[in-house]
C-alpha cells in the first residue's frame, strides 16, 4: 500500500476554505485552488487577518512557500 | 482535466495591475509584465508604498522572487 | 548491515502522536500522517501550544519543513 | 509570441543606469554592465547611498544577488 | 590515502553520546542514531538544555539539520 | 558579441586589493587570490574592519559566499 | 595555468590551526581535520571563544558550512 505524501492532504483540499499561516505573523483565509511543490499556493476569496482581524479582502492570491509555516481547514 | 497550478494565476494576471507585498512590508502595485519560476517579477507603472502612503514612483521594476510574499489583484 | 537513516526514525512514528517545535516557538502536537524529503509534515487531531498553552485545534495540518526544528514522540 | 522574462528586463537595462536596493535598506546607482541567473550583478561609476545621502563612490562593484530586493531604472 | 570528509566525523560518532547546539541557543544531548547528508539528525535518550539547565527528556528525537550549528561529542 | 557576466569582473579583480563588505556590516580589504561561483572568496593579507576600524590582521582568509554583500576595488 | 579555487586554500589549511568565525559571533579555533563542498568543517582539539573568552573546549567538533562566514590561519 503505498504510504501517504504531504502534498496528497493539499489535494484534498482543493477547492475547500484553509487557512494559511505564514511566518510573518499574518493569516489568509481563502478557497484553495492551486499549490507545486514549492508550496507556492494560490487562494480565491482572501481574506487577510492581522492579530485575528480581518484588514484586507482580495480576489485571489497568489503566496509564495517559503513564507508558508502551516495551511490548515477553515 | 488538468489540475490548477500557481503560476496560471499569475499568467492571468499578465498586464493586469497587481499589487505585490514584500518581506520587509513595502508594497509595489503596477502591471505584471513578467515572471519566471523563481518568481521574480517585473513591474511598469509601478509605485512603491511604506506603510500605505506612495514613496517613489519608477517606469519598471525587476523585483527578486525571494523576497515577495504575496500578489494579488490592485 | 544498513546504516539508520534518519527518515527510518519518522516512518516509525506514522500514525503515533509526535510534537513538533518550530523556529518560531510554536508547537504542534498531533497523529504523524505523512512527510517527506523536505520534511513537509502533515498532522491529524493537531493541538497549537505557545508558551504549554493549548492556542488552537484543527482536524488536520500541513506544516512547511523549513519552519520545523524537531519532531519528538509526545 | 513568446512570452516576457524578467531577465529580458535586466538584458534591456544594460549599459543604463538603474538603482539597486537592497534588503539591508541601502541602495546602489550605477551603470548596469552584467547579470546572471541568480541576479548576481556587475555595475559601473557606483554610488552607495544610506537613508538618501551617497556615501561611497566606486569604479565597479559587484552585488551578490540574494541580498537584492528591487532593480529599477535611476 | 583518501582524505577526511566531515561525514566521516559523524559516522565515527554513532551510536556516541554527543551536543547538538543549535541556532536558537538550545542544545540537545543523546545517542546519536542517524543523519544524512542535509546533516537531519537523529537522537535516542534525548536532553534538552536551555542555557544550561535540563528542562525536557524525550526517548528519540528527530532534529532538521538546517537548524544546527554544531555536533561535538558529550 | 558575447555578453558580460559578473564572474568576469571578478576575474578581473584576481590579484588586486579589494573590500569585501559582509551582511553583518563587516569588511574585509585584502587581494583577492581566488573565487567560484558560490561566491566563497580567498583574500591575502587582510584586514577586518569593523565601522571602518581595523580590528583584526590575518594572512590569508576563506569567506563563504552567502555572508556577502558586495565585492569593489580597493 | 589553472586558476586557483577558495577549496584549494582550504586544503592547505589541513591539520594546521585555524579560526571560524560563525554568523552568531562565536570563534571556533582547532586543527583543521575535514571540509566539503558545503563548507561543514570537522576541526579537532576545538577551543569555543565568545567575546574572545574561551568558554569550552571540546575533542573534535563538526561544523555545519551555512554558519561560517570566515576561516583563516590561527
Amino acid at each position: 500500500m503505498a504510504e501517504a505524501r504531504p502534498l496528497d492532504a493539499l489535494n484534498k483540499a482543493r477547492d475547500k476554505k484553509v487557512i494559511i499561516d505564514l511566518k510573518n505573523g499574518r493569516q489568509y483565509i481563502g478557497l484553495l485552488k492551486a499549490f507545486d511543490i514549492h508550496i507556492n499556493v494560490v487562494l480565491d476569496d482572501v481574506e487577510e487577518r492581522i492579530d485575528g482581524e480581518v484588514k484586507r479582502k482580495v480576489g485571489t492570491a497568489f503566496i509564495r512557500g517559503d513564507t508558508i509555516i502551516m495551511i490548515s481547514p477553515a
